[in-house]
């Protein structure tokens, strides 16, 4: 007998991952801000709630995606809140990636409902929403995670418990890290090939096949030369994330100097109006710097 | 038949380079400072010369595997170097990594010898060296690029050809760049992930599995959990690479904020007398400035 | 007829404050966390307060000098805060270094009870508080910011109005972006020189009386080579300052690279235990990082 | 008696330079390359050399007030230049701003001829030049510094003597680091008021006189917010200075990690033509980045 299920965010990612739920043949309770795209997930058998209060009393398990700290937080806490409405026993995800000290705070006050709650952040883009292919990373207590394991296995296709609450948003944030700084090592190395006069095909292809590969180098070099910047991550989020490791690095006593600054270059992509691009646009503030572009493929 | 070949330099990549060489049939020529590390290439049958001139005199293709760029100046140029003893229509390979505009104008010096020069740098390790498996990028004319085709296929597995003069340097600083900032982050996302309490191990599978993953993690990550800091690529040679790559990305007129901000954190690592370990060891930098070390494996 | 006045926070900077206002005739209540520190004011004629509450209902104008957001949030807005005793139409001035949008918001809040609130943090040491060299960079209501110009008069030498509320956090915030810039400016400079072998007495000399003077090579270069790092402004602040401007910079769409990575040189010192230091302390991460420490003069 | 000076060189810094000595009283035989500089100084009484050749062999103390180090190698070791021409016992000042260590080799190859080396570069601007109040740092023998000390007089209104060969020098580069940083530190500080809503004149009006002032405040911040880039010092030569100091500091394995990134900075608004403007024209690639420019004065 599963459990139903209670779906907050129905955004690029989250739409998507519902449909996967419905799919599989769970009972789904939805609640989006904006109503029309909720629309779409009744026609194929959901349950449209007027509010996140209406989710939680529907639901045994309440995912959330919605984009960050504060819109968890009201959606959780606030007046017609899910907290409003939840009953006992039940099980929160978070799915969103927030501070992971925020994410420790919403569990305490959620066991005060007599609740449980586990942040399970996702590494993939929306296609891998929709194919059902994202790797899940998860932290809470471990019953939790096995009680909810069926419901990670629709969504994604690989799924890891990492400890306890926090634990799977400080790996999101350990990976996104990376993708940050890589990124921005990518675009210094193709605009340094670009001004050496360097075929850029065969750059990429030399360090992909024989060199220091990557696999941002592999997803966005040949983007890049297409000059092709639709959206796979948005250049916006990434700059929430690095202001999230850097937050959450501080919080830890920690100074991570080349992670900050690359988060400084993010901070200029987004005031340059490129916060809708792919993350990968940040490579056009280098292009600006440098007084230069990319020589199209 | 084939070229004679002379071979200067038989340090940790050239002695292995050296010895593929014989063991493909060449008559070698070679000349190494201390002169015990020829000694071994004399039982396998090269003739050991008293000088960089004799060398020279003695092949039609000399390839110079030394460290740095004026160690291949003195070796070029300088009483009793290559060019006092070269024959009209030889072939000098640079296999050093230096900086490409000194590597244009060492080509013009040769031009008026008769001779012809290409930069040939490689990118691999040790290892690589031993197995015949290294990647070569090329610059200089092609016809000369295929006149010595078949060598390079004796000492690697992949060679590319990147254009003129100085491209293949080019290219080897691209790729170096990635290599040192990826490490760099790769730093920056354990320590975070140490700080934060995760199962470093099951981070890395995480990032290698499911998410961003890069080379340097797979390669570097276990083993810095095992604290092994053997060299695959001396901290030193990064270091200088580094240098190399802000020297000629000022040449160009191109600023490279986070690549140069890693550089210094290398030269501090330099410093702090890690410059023979493996360059995975700037990591030791960081666990002294975080206080903390990364919980063995 | 002079308004009555409630201090709350008699730590470094409040208690030569507080005492200032008493000897210039002020009736005074205070209130302090650890209560040991108000016996002293009371000696000098202040009443000493159970809570902030009962500071508020005493006072027309309560000042707040405690060290950061949430604890100026408590003691306005928790339970038995001075919110809960204050009477319509006081001012509330707060004059700790806190985030200027939390210090807007918490503005609005004082709104809703019929009182007012200044932004006033001031520039200037433990020595300044106690001389009343104090310079007070203040915003808010002008009409509020003149009612209590006397008072502020009182404490500094030197009183600027800055603008709205905000404004004068904001001028704070610029001016310590350039003390802890400047300091690290100063380090690095002092390093080279020590490392180049330079007498750095003669250094800073030339650097005051014929080069590019800063207040802070004047007031910091001297001790730093009588290796005094007493505290005269704690590093743990300005590492708390210079978060401030970094989150107040994004907030407001803007990039510091420079002073970011500042920043991150300030959390590793801190780190490292030189928090409690005087904010020159810096330098001794810079010194760990060279392997060298300067000449002691 | 006096000695017989020769000077070469007569840019924007040495013409006025030159003119002091010929107004001091001073034999004087010049040179520039484009001879028309050095008809005015004719007019003055000077004599005008065919060579650096001639101006070392008319004189006993050569100054050079060239731009950088492969001008000076060339004008004292070229054909035609200094040193084919000079008299053993004569001095030779270095004024240009180079690399310390090119100093020390320059200073040995000149005592093969006999003669005597100083570097003695300047701080200051062209008014300072024009009217005699440069500072000079010296590095020599202190004999030879001594010897010279006279004409030093002359030309500035401070002389230190710095300690052996390079010390000037070095003197010079600690100097500039901190001009280059606290010029980013002010141009991050203004533009953070700026966003912020501040008064920029009030704010500059603070910081000067109540809080972390500046020189480069004081001399810059007025011109910024006049949009008066006009040159005082042209935004390459720090750019030339800060990599100077880089290379320098590398050499004595010394990371300079935020002079570096500064160094970067000025490299881009280099790159983006700002070379001949005053290097206070680093704030235009601020500006550029955040999307702002500070509101006119």
């Amino acid at each position: 007998m599963e459990e139903k299920i209670g779906f907050i965010g129905l955004g690029t990612m989250g739409k998507p991952m519902a449909k996967n739920l419905l799919k599989a043949g769970y009972t789904l309770t939805v609640f989006n801000r904006s109503t029309f795209k909720a629309a779409e997930l009744k026609e194929l058998g959901a349950v449209v709630a007027e509010s996140p209060k209406e989710v939680g009393s529907r639901s045994q398990v309440t995912i959330l995606m919605v984009s960050d700290t504060p819109e968890v937080e009201e959606i959780l806490t606030g007046k017609d809140g899910v907290l409003a409405g939840v009953h006992p026993g039940s099980v929160i995800i978070v799915m969103s990636t927030i501070l992971p000290s925020a994410s420790r705070r919403l569990a305490q006050v959620i066991k005060t409902y007599g609740c449980e709650m586990l942040d399970a952040p996702v590494l993939g883009s929306r296609r891998a929403a929709v194919n059902a292919t994202l790797t899940i990373v998860v932290g809470g207590e471990k019953a939790v995670y096995e009680r909810c394991y069926g419901i990670f296995q629709v969504l994604g296709r690989q799924v890891f418990y990492m400890g306890p609450q926090g634990m799977g948003l400080y790996t999101k944030l350990c990976n996104n890290l990376i993708s940050g700084v890589v990124m921005q090592a990518v675009s210094e190395a193709l605009l340094f090939g670009q001004k050496a006069g360097l075929d850029l095909q065969e750059l990429i292809k030399v360090i992909i096949q024989g060199g220091d590969r990557t696999l941002t180098m592999e997803a966005k070099g040949p983007s890049l030369l297409a000059r092709n910047f639709d959206t796979h991550f948005p250049l916006k989020h990434m700059y929430k994330d690095l202001w999230l490791i850097s937050t959450a690095a501080g919080e830890l006593g920690l100074a991570l100097p080349v992670t900050t600054l690359v988060r400084e270059l993010f901070g200029v992509a987004k005031v340059a109006g490129l916060g809708e691009k792919d993350f990968s646009g940040v490579i056009m503030i280098m292009e600006k710097l440098a007084g230069t572009r990319l020589k199209e493929g």
